[in-house]
């Protein structure tokens, strides 16, 4: 590659577009289904109910402490097939770039994908590059889509939340919002917040191996731990009580939200998940998230019960009581 | 939806966010795997093997004669499948929008993907959107993955041309970049050019029903008929020869070619399939084409040789005879 931007020819289908797939891609994603080079990727599944997902990601700044767009780009298609309770088996990975872009900036980036990956045990198998003229995008955006194969045994759901189940978070939260809004107002010399970016597959695996008693898993990612639970709060029609004083949270965190007027309950984070469970199933799931160091702070921070239904409260360390809403508005744009 | 027009605050995850989920893509994409409300969508798969694939969409104008962004979105990635020799089942689809899309613009646009997908028989069931501030992004980007179960007994790769095997066009070249071309000239009162853009899984369908005797499948797309024979070309070690008089091209196609100096072997198609099979199976197969409205035109352009391998060459209408290169540099940017 005798350039070092990306031009609007690397996007053209022809030459250059291959040498980028063959000088960065190849390189970075090697494995033996994507050598098959043809337009799809082929291979075939283990018997079993599929899961397939997507999302794109738009974060900026593209670099940020604890990772980069694309470490976010694996692990939020990985979290999200986790979250079905399924094992993360392929990805395709489609690239828009902005005309300008340094090469140099790409290749870290899909080094970056292509190092998560393997820590996943996922393969990326296919993928798609399109570049458009400087301005019309900011930098590069990614979309990961991902297919898995869901564990035998398990029925797992936003809608399978019933009266009784306890909530469980795996460590603190608002670690990745926190992290992007610090870089963007430049506080980082300050702070030492670092996103909670990773990928939460063995987690959830360990879980489900010590029990299928688990009837939502669910990463709280954009809109943070309280639109998550609203959401699972309205798709099983029960009420979801939250204890403040129980919910794990960094003295970090909690300094930058007070200081910029933010909720850490609406702040995303990219390596955390829910585990909404029987309380029967607590202590078993509690030993297996505390020995993986991802989920070490994991800690039980509410329950669910039949009313209000669609509602979470909040019981506050002062005593009182309050409705959690979901998130109006945009708390913090393009953090994902 | 009070607002007409999208905010940043659509993108939030939160309930602006389901709004949209709700009022737009649930009620065009509406099926029973996607109503599961959950972030990765599950379903079985029939035994067989798999074909997955991705494509982004950065098209510009988003609107155009013969589609727009959704409908290409949706056509892009069955094409992708049926191009190796899958049926097409589920799509996942991601959506960037610009801050101040119309929302009625992006409801054409859902409107349009849920159509096209009904044609085709695929199931929309899972999906993404982000939203980022006005200038970052160029109004909609949309991608697509798609999940597709490969017919049994076949083996189609781009690997698999062999000296002696004819190649076959299913229509005119040339349509979708010319009509995208005319409409951003300006052109588009004087000329009846419309994209190509359909979906082919169906004309595939048809081939593989009359003959397993297919070595290679694929769309010229992105750097048209040229750049698709090189790849193939490339991947099959082997040399192919085109008759300049047998490529079927129309002539509005051709007129507006020679006016802007643009080749047409370049120019990208969104509605036809390359077939490379051997001679044996040319009849049957360019008698099911015929009879399908989508491939009506189809006509044997080229044949397959031993030398020179990795080499397309053209015997032009004059009797010479001249390398085609794949495209290098870009003829037409954000063209699909």
């Amino acid at each position: 590659m005798t350039d070092n931007k990306i031009t609007l020819a690397y996007g053209s289908g022809g030459k250059l577009t291959h040498d980028l797939i063959n000088n960065i891609f190849l390189k970075h994603f090697s494995n033996d289904v994507l050598l098959q080079g043809n337009d799809a990727a082929e291979f075939e599944l283990p018997v079993g109910r599929i899961a397939f997902t997507t999302d794109s990601f738009v974060v900026s700044p593209i670099f940020f402490k604890g990772g980069d767009i694309g470490k976010l780009a694996v692990c939020g298609t990985v979290n999200d097939l986790a979250a079905s309770g399924a094992k993360p088996l392929y990805l395709s990975c489609g690239f828009i770039l902005e005309e300008g872009l340094p090469i140099e900036e790409l290749e870290r980036i899909a080094a970056s994908m292509g190092e998560t990956a393997t820590k996943c045990g996922v393969k990326i198998v296919t993928g798609d590059t399109k570049v458009v003229q400087k301005g019309a995008a900011d930098k590069i955006f990614i979309n990961t889509a991902g297919i898995g194969i869901i564990t035998e045994g398990i029925q797992i759901s936003g809608s399978k939340a019933v009266p009784g189940d306890k909530v469980i978070i795996t460590g603190n939260i608002g670690e990745h919002g926190c992290s992007i809004l610090v870089e963007r107002e430049k506080l980082n010399l300050v702070s030492k917040i670092e996103s909670d970016c990773a990928p939460l597959n063995k987690v959830v695996e360990d879980v489900l191996e010590v029990t299928k008693e688990v009837h939502v898993l669910r990463d709280p990612t954009r809109g943070g731990l309280a639109t998550t639970l609203n959401e699972i709060a309205a798709q099983s029609n029960v009420g979801i009580k939250l204890f403040e004083d129980k919910i794990p949270i960094s003295d970090e965190v909690r300094g930058i939200c007070e200081l910029l007027g933010l909720d850490p309950l609406y702040m995303a984070n990219e390596g955390k998940m829910i585990i909404i469970c029987p309380e029967i199933a607590v202590a078993a799931i509690m030993k297996a998230l505390k020995s993986n160091q991802l989920s070490k702070n994991s800690a039980v921070i509410g329950e669910v019960f039949e009313a209000p239904a669609k509602r979470v409260m909040i019981k506050t360390v002062t005593g009182g009581s309050r409705i959690v809403d979901m998130l109006v508005g945009d708390q913090l744009p393009r953090i994902c």
